[in-house]
């Protein structure tokens, strides 16, 4: 894809809807939750490298994750590790990232993906990155719609400007409008009228576009970003840190995509790989089938799992023998500290438990 | 109740539908099912306290829990702690006891009492056995008739030789059958009877007529324990192991009570304190009223367990947390080595799974 791509990886967000799996010390991207040996992180690193050198991917984590990063990420490229002192939302991170790419390489193109998502086809997952790119040389923030295979109300969706349902993978589209996740009925509405796609919180643009649209929507951001950048560079460590305190936290969609789309400057691409943000527990069971046609997905390297008459989806992180009867679309989480047993039908008030949690003062677990 | 009278407490039995909380290794008698704080077996040695001396009670157990009573029963009388050196089922187990009963005191009146089931109310049950001994002393075997509550398919049942409808509490009747666990529609018909009453596994009578009865219907058993009890007391331990492995196992239904109702020997008091055998988790469910009423019931010293929306019940044996979300009649157990969550529909299919995890090499858990 040549020398001026960069990716960014934003490794951030604690996930509490994957409690006990998911948590402040151990978020969802360092998990593997496909099964395949390897962090989220990792598969997304992996997934990376095939269109972009070690040089030119970028990750943006937590001090408290450096560690853990590092390790996944063996091939990382050295400073390529941006450290957040404290966690700034989506916004901050790639502001930084984009930041710091530009002092590399003021032509850079750059894309940007979540840490903890996962892609099920990575030639429709190139196929959809290359089209990107052709369209961000064109000066557009280039987003990755899915296209939807169910009324899903987990996830945002992008409205295509014109009628898209006929439209072939990796076609682009200008953009109307982002949605936040919708409630059934309007999903099923969405999924019939075929101009909605899952917002895969992708994006692909040249970097002087996007730092040009966060210095006009929100200059502080941008300015507090460079002023930080520049005190790490001359080593004003305190100094930094002051900065960084005071640096505004927001998400990306606010910043930079749903102004973008409201000038116009916002297209979409169609891709039409299976894709999952892994966001709760039901999400975790949809993406291992055997979770969702009568057995049980098991999930970590020493599980050991028994069962009869139960469909559902084990997540084991002790080297306990776990023996199930007669329980359907369970969920269960067993770590050495925290033991969660739900269905998935109830995913979505893990989170809910988490904050009832907080209050009963049963933080170190969380 | 005089001098004359003794307890004897068998203690045997793994109650795999317990697992993993009652094991070989841990049999369901050592485990705190009722969340006072004591043992089962600790419940039973204070109950039949009320009414016998600590010389005056024998606990009859297998070798591996040798250690395990001792320290649960901290009272036990030197000489009163009868070892199996492996388990023979309940009629040798009686018969041990009442062989080294009859060397002590050749006039005893003894009353025998699973060390792993519950009863609720000390009042009644003193009266139930104080009934049964005046019996006794008429010769009779006096069985513990407990009035049903429910069509209960768990247990075995008394059938009594006259209508017992309106028989108040106390009430003794003579025996016409035993019979097995009985199919739902059996039970609710036993019911409605009113004649039909709960085998407690309690029985009472002289230790002359019970040894009577044994010589009469085993004499090779009998033969067998009185060689045993003399080889252990020369101190002959390789030959009185020997002996043991040669006693044929029987239950004391087959050897003692329904030749005794055949012969009209046998007579059974009735009672009407609240009783369960604890036989699987159904049964621990629902001795704690807590996870039949919209709750979680949680058994453990150190449980900590938050739930929304749940009911059922939660064995803790560690110091995890253990988190429930809109799970119902649930059953969690959860142990160091073994994890196991069933639903009480289900209790009943818990041995079945003991016996599959043998098959699969999983016996180190067992």
């Amino acid at each position: 894809m040549g020398a001026d791509f960069y990716a960014i990886i934003p490794a951030g967000g604690s996930g509490s809807r994957l409690w006990p799996l998911s948590r402040a010390s151990a978020p969802k991207f360092l998990h593997d939750l496909t099964g395949n040996g390897r962090s989220l992180l990792g598969n997304t690193w992996d997934r990376l490298s095939l269109f972009a050198a070690p040089e030119n991917i970028a990750v943006v984590t937590g001090a408290t994750h450096e560690a853990a990063v590092r390790s996944e990420l063996p091939e990382l490229f050295p400073g390529r590790l941006l450290i957040e002192p404290s966690p700034k939302d989506s916004a901050t991170a790639i502001a930084f990232a984009v930041a710091t790419i530009l002092d590399i390489n003021p032509h850079a193109v750059i894309g940007s993906f979540a840490a903890d998502h996962v892609v099920g086809n990575d030639d429709l997952f190139l196929e959809a990155i290359f089209s990107a790119r052709e369209e961000a040389e064109n000066g557009y923030v280039v987003a990755i719609g899915v296209r939807p295979t169910e009324p899903s109300t987990a996830f945002g969706y992008i409205r295509a400007g014109v009628d898209a349902l006929s439209a072939g993978p990796s076609r682009s589209f200008p953009v109307s409008e982002f949605v936040e996740k919708p409630d059934y009925d309007t999903a099923k509405s969405y999924l019939s009228m075929g101009s909605f796609f899952w917002n895969a919180g992708m994006f692909v643009c040249q970097a002087s576009v996007l730092w040009e649209l966060i210095e006009q929507n929100r200059p502080v951001l941008a300015e507090k970003i460079l002023q930080y950048v520049s005190a790490q560079r001359d080593g004003l460590t305190e100094h930094a840190l002051e900065i960084w305190d005071s640096i505004p936290a927001e998400a990306i969609d606010y910043v930079v995509a749903e102004p973008a789309a409201a000038q116009g400057k916002m297209r979409m691409v169609v891709a039409e790989f299976l894709w999952d943000d892994v966001g709760d527990f039901a999400s975790l069971s949809k993406i291992h089938q055997s979770a969702e046609h009568g057995s049980v997905a098991v999930l970590g390297a020493n599980a050991k799992v028994v069962s009869e008459n139960a469909t559902g989806v084990v997540v084991s992180q002790s080297r306990r023998v776990i023996s199930l009867i007669g329980v359907k679309d369970i969920v269960i989480v067993d770590t050495p500290d925290a033991l969660l047993v739900t269905t998935k039908e109830h995913a979505q008030d893990v989170k809910k438990m988490v904050e009832h949690m907080k209050l009963e003062g049963l933080e170190d677990v969380l």
